[in-house]
């Protein structure tokens, strides 16, 4: 009878948290199963709000829980992806990675202040708000889902589109430089072109298309222009590359 | 046919391969799959060993991984374990756990440095080899069998035997002398009887069982005598709590 009960509870969301539903389903990349793990994410100590065993109910744990979470799931990349690279750079590169600069970066890209509930005014918070509650997301994740669905959303979604080796080795500095010499010396036609752009003031996102002699070769998104056509480039030095190793 | 080969010389383990790979799987309590990543977490630099790419084979890389996971799952041990405890509290309990003393301590019970190759003299090696090969062995275990396998490892031969929370914080100084405390106040009859001692010199190991008015309450087994008395002690304790608990 109590479960019933809880089933009707659980299925009655109001309308506000269908929205917060579906925002945080597209961010993740599937259904999220414990809402209230996003909700605690999203909590701002200022609103005082306690769970019903008294303990404070805002994000400042799961940030511990979601640094640990990446830290480790940042550290197997490494591991992997750089067989060269010894302790030391290893340790370096991760510090990199996660640093509070790019975490912020990260938090802003998913705008995940939209869903912050505070009584303190956004605009004081400052700027580390967004990698403190990036790393609580993390943290959400971890409990929601467990280390597998945390790695895999860490991997899609953070190490595939922000995470470049060469980049942080400071042996890249822009693919989309890289991809216009390489046209240019091949005497290939190339263009950017924005296909979509949400409007949307809050929620700016850019689709960029990157062709080269007519024939598209890769996309990018992002909340500019600019990064949505270095995200493109990226891809299509990864494509280009293979091909002129193939050769 | 290559796959043949392969599946010939991945059974045709010598004979020494074939000790290591027992005493590892005792260890682990599961049987390991690649056994070269063991080898690469017990070997040390001195070797000058190289793997097949060229790329250095000894433990440091593994201990930066390994050192990752355990960060990972201490963490959310200790975000589940203690609701109340804050982002600060939680960051120094953690530090605490994967201390260089406490990892030095694990390597050692687990008496690793057996398995190590080197061409050094293990005596110039200091403590803190110990404590590194233990790292070395959980990042070997991640790369062998994935994260939750290493998790598991973690929980049952590091948090459920090691990790004391209330000893951490400094409440609980020695479980022994809190159950004779009991059981003088009680005016029940305790002995502490060692029923196991494996007697071999670089593998000691003691049994030490704990009986309150002639009933078994508990077991423990640990490298001394003292450590098993306190490990039998602790279960012990915890064991009677839940009777008290329940008056």
């Amino acid at each position: 009878m109590r479960k019933f009960f809880k089933k009707i509870i659980k299925n009655s969301r109001s309308h506000e948290d269908g929205i917060f539903f579906d925002k945080i389903t597209k961010i993740l990349g599937f259904k999220p199963v414990t809402i209230r793990y996003y909700k605690k994410a999203f909590t701002h100590r200022s609103t005082n709000k306690l769970d019903e065993t008294g303990n404070p109910f805002n994000y400042e744990r799961l940030e511990f829980l979601g640094d640990a979470m990446l830290g480790s799931v940042i550290a197997a990349h490494l591991y992997n992806e750089v067989p060269t690279g010894d302790e030391g750079y290893l340790t370096k590169m991760r510090s990199k990675i996660v640093s509070r600069e790019h975490l912020n970066e990260l938090g802003r890209d998913f705008n995940l202040i939209q869903f912050v509930e505070s009584k303190v005014n956004p605009q004081h918070f400052g700027e580390n708000i967004h990698g403190n509650i990036f790393e609580a997301f993390i943290g959400a994740i971890y409990l929601d889902k467990g280390f597998n669905y945390c790695e895999k959303f860490i991997y899609d979604k953070v190490i595939e589109p922000y995470v470049d080796i060469p980049k942080l080795e400071g042996k890249v500095i822009s693919y989309k430089s890289l991809v216009i010499e390489w046209c240019q010396k091949e005497k290939k036609h190339f263009a950017f072109e924005v296909f979509d752009d949400t409007g949307i003031e809050d929620q700016k996102y850019f689709g960029v298309k990157l062709t080269i002699d007519q024939k598209i070769i890769a996309k990018g998104r992002a909340t500019s222009k600019k990064k949505a056509e270095e995200k493109a480039s990226k891809r299509a030095y990864f494509a280009l590359q293979e091909k002129i190793d193939k050769k």
